[in-house]
C-alpha cells in the first residue's frame, strides 16, 4: 500500500522537547528496507502516564508498561515496528526483559525506567539479536527528527502522524507533542495503535496519569475504523518537566486546566489522524450522539453505528441510505425509543418521531455524502448522555489490503 | 445480483403440510418483475410460535406479530417482499391494520389471526393500495409450491432456501417444512432474516412457543454475515395439527423430544442456508468456542471472531493468520486467560498455553483454508461453556453489493 491515504495531512513544523533526545536505527524485524527500531531518551526526573488496550490477550510489552507505569518514572521508549511479540508466551516476555536490560545496562539506568512498545504480526517472537544489534546502533546513532521518529513507527501507514499543542502554565509557554501510527487493527500482519507523547512540563506522574486516562476516554477510545482491538495498543505521555514551571501536583492549580485542555487536544488531533489513515479510507465520518441516557450509553449506540458495515458501505458509496443508522440504533443494546429518534446528516435532518420528516428532499444529503467529511447526528430524545465517534467508511481497499494477499 | 452464491445448496423435495394452503402474487412493491406477496392460509385450529428481532427499533409488522403471537392461533401468514415498513411511524402501523383487516374481511378470521412480515428497504411506509390488492389477486390464485413460496419472499438473495424434518409422535409420523430468506441485514435495500416453519403436528402453542425459543438460541441466533442486526427479523411456526397425533402438550409427552429435536435440526439447517447466501459469500465458516466460563459466554466469543473483519477477510484470503483469532478472543470482553487458550483451524492445532504449537507447520492449515468449509475451533480452557457459530468470509462482494452502487 503504497498509496498515501487521500484524506492524510501534512507533517507539522515541531520544535525539539527539551529533555527528549530522539535516534531511529534498522533492527531487520521485516525483510524491508528502513529503519524499524525508534529510541526517545529523557532526562533525569522525567514522568511518565499510559492508558493501554483493554484485550484480554495483551503483548508482553503492554504488561512491561502496565509494570513499569506504577512507578511512574521514565528514561527512555524503544518501539520495534514489524512485530507485535504479541502471544508468543515466555519467549516474547524474554524478548521485551533483554531490551530493557540492554538499555539499562548501556545507559545507567533502572530496567524499569525503559518503557517498550512493538508492533506487527502476532504470533511471533521478536528476535533478541536484531533487537540488541537495533539498540547498540541507535544509542550511537545522530539525532533523529520528529518526522523521523513518526516515520519509523509505521508499519502499513501511508504518512506519518504528528500533532503540537501548547498550554501556559506558571507563566511558562509548555509545549505537547504526539507521534501516533495505526488505525486500530489495520494492517495484514496485524497492527497496532501505537500514540507516544512528549512534554516539557513539570507535572506529577499521578496527575498526568489522570488527565491521560480521561483524555482518553474521549478520543482515542472514541475511534474506529473496522471494531478489532488491538493486543498492543498503547499511548505514553511523557513529561520532562524542562519548561521550569512549577510543577502540576493537583487539578486545583493554576495552569492544570490549560494543561489537560491542551493535552485532550493534542489526543483528540491524533486519534483523528489514526482515522485519516484507516484502511481503504475515502470519507472521515464523525458520528455525533446525544439525548441518550448516559455518556457511556451514546457512545456505544456511536461504536454501533461507526462499526456497521452496512452503515460503512453507505458511506463509500455515498448512499443517503439513513435506514441504516436506525438498524444500527436499534441493534446497540442501549436503551432507545424508535419513537423519539431523530436523525440527521450534516445539518439536513432525515428523520424524527420514528419516521422520515415531511417533505424529505435527498438531494442535501447526497451532496453533504459526496464531500471527504461527513457527519451523522442522532438524538435519542431521552436524557443528557453524549458522544463523539471518528470512523471511515468501509470500501475495496480494506478487503484488498486485508484479504487480496497473504500477511 | 444474480450470480449465484458458490455456497448455495439445491432446492429440496418437499411434500404438502395437510392444512396449509400457499399462493404468490405481485403487489408490485418494487419496480421488479416479479412475484412479491407470498401468502400462506392455516386449517381452523392452527396454532403459531415466533422469535424477533431484539431490535429497538422494530417494524410495526414485528410489533403486529408480537401481540397476535400472545393469542398462538393462525388462519393466514402475508410476507411482502421489497419494503420492511419499518421505521414508518403511524403510517406503516396503518398499512399492517389495513392487511390484516383485508385478510379478515375475505376469509372470515379475525384480524389477530393474520401473521404479517415484510422485507426490504427502511423508511418507506408499505404501499397500502398495492397490498389490498396483491392480496385480492392471491386469494383468488392457483395454489402455489414450496419453491414459489420460498422465491418469493427473497429479496437479494441469490437462491431459495428450504428444508425438511420429520419426527414421530404419537405413532404419527409428523413432517415439519421451513422456508427462510435473507442473511442478516444483507441487501443493498436493507434485507431481513425472515423463517417460516410449517407442521402438521398437533402440539400446543405454549409448547412450540417454548421449543422455538429454544432452538432459535442455538441456531438462528448463531448465525452472522456482518452483524448488522435488522429491524424485521423473524421467524413464525405454525403446526395445523393435520397429523392427526394426540396433541403435544408438555416436554413430558411421549415424542416431544423427538419433535423438539427435529424442530432444532431444521432451524440448524434453514440458519447454516442464510450464511450459504451470505453477502458475498465464498467460504462457510463454523467457529465452535469450548471451554468457556458459560454458553453465553462461549457465544459472545464466538460471535467475536465471527464478526471480526480481519478474521473474515483472512478466511477470505485463504491465509493462516490465527493471530487475528487472538485478537478477537482478547476484545469479546468475556473472561479469557491468554496463556490457557488454544486454537486450531480444521484438525490442526496451531496455537496452544499462549503461543505458536512447537514445530507449528502452516501447510496443512492453509490446505484447509483453500476449501469452501472452513473451522476455527477454540478452547478457552476455562470451564464448559461452548458455542458453535456458523458466518462466512468478507471478501469484494459483499463491497460490491452495499457500496457500488445506490440503494
Amino acid at each position: 500500500m503504497t498509496d498515501i491515504s487521500p484524506l492524510a495531512l501534512p507533517f507539522p513544523d515541531l520544535p525539539p522537547i527539551a529533555g527528549v533526545r530522539l535516534g531511529i536505527a534498522r533492527a531487520g524485524y521485516k525483510a524491508w528496507d528502513r529503519a524499524d527500531l525508534t529510541y526517545a531518551a529523557f532526562d533525569e526526573g522525567t514522568v511518565v502516564a499510559g492508558v493501554t488496550t483493554q484485550s484480554l490477550c495483551p503483548s508482553p510489552e503492554v504488561e512491561w508498561c502496565r509494570a513499569a507505569l506504577t512507578l511512574g518514572r521514565a528514561r527512555a521508549l524503544v518501539v520495534n515496528a514489524g512485530n507485535s511479540n504479541a502471544f508468543t508466551g515466555h519467549r516474547g516476555r524474554a524478548a521485551v526483559e533483554a531490551i530493557a536490560a540492554r538499555v539499562a545496562g548501556a545507559t545507567g539506568c533502572r530496567p524499569s525506567d525503559v518503557f517498550i512498545a512493538s508492533t506487527g504480526v502476532i504470533g511471533v517472537p521478536l528476535p533478541v539479536d536484531k533487537a540488541e544489534a537495533g539498540i547498540d546502533a541507535v544509542l550511537a546513532a545522530p539525532p533523529a527528527s520528529w518526522q523521523d521518529a513518526a516515520a519509523t513507527i509505521m508499519t502499513t501507514d501511508t504518512f506519518p502522524k504528528a500533532a503540537i499543542t501548547h498550554a501556559v502554565v506558571d507563566g511558562r509557554r509548555v509545549t505537547l507533542v504526539g507521534i501516533v501510527k495505526g488505525s486500530g487493527m489495520i494492517a495484514p500482519d496485524m497492527a497496532t495503535m501505537l500514540g507516544f507523547i512528549f512534554t516539557d512540563c513539570a507535572i506529577d506522574a499521578p496527575l498526568l496519569q489522570g488527565m491521560l486516562a480521561d483524555a482518553n476516554r474521549t478520543t482515542f477510545s472514541c475511534i474506529t475504523v473496522d471494531g478489532d482491538t488491538s493486543t498492543s495498543d498503547t499511548v505514553l505521555a511523557f513529561a520532562t518537566g524542562a519548561a521550569g514551571n512549577a510543577p502540576l501536583t493537583s487539578v486545583d492549580d493554576a495552569g492544570a486546566d490549560a494543561f489537560h485542555a491542551a493535552l485532550a487536544d493534542l489526543c483528540r488531533t491524533l486519534a483523528q489522524m489514526v482515522v485519516r489513515d484507516g484502511e481503504g479510507a475515502s470519507k472521515f465520518v464523525t458520528v455525533s450522539v446525544s439525548g441518550a441516557k448516559s455518556d457511556s450509553s451514546a457512545r456505544r449506540i456511536g461504536l454501533s453505528i461507526a462499526n456497521s458495515p452496512l452503515v460503512k458501505t453507505a458511506i463509500a458509496g455515498e448512499d443517503a441510505n439513513w435506514g441504516r443508522v436506525v438498524m444500527a440504533v436499534g441493534k446497540a443494546g442501549e436503551p432507545a425509543e424508535r419513537d423519539l429518534l431523530s436523525i440527521r446528516f450534516g445539518a439536513t435532518q432525515v428523520a424524527s418521531g420514528g419516521l422520515a420528516v415531511d417533505g424529505y428532499d435527498e438531494g442535501p444529503v447526497t451532496a453533504h455524502l459526496k464531500g471527504k467529511e461527513v457527519e451523522i447526528g442522532v438524538d435519542l430524545g431521552l436524557g443528557d448522555g453524549s458522544a463523539t465517534i471518528w470512523t471511515c467508511d468501509l470500501t475495496h481497499g480494506y478487503i484488498a489490503i486485508n484479504a487480496d494477499y497473504r500477511s
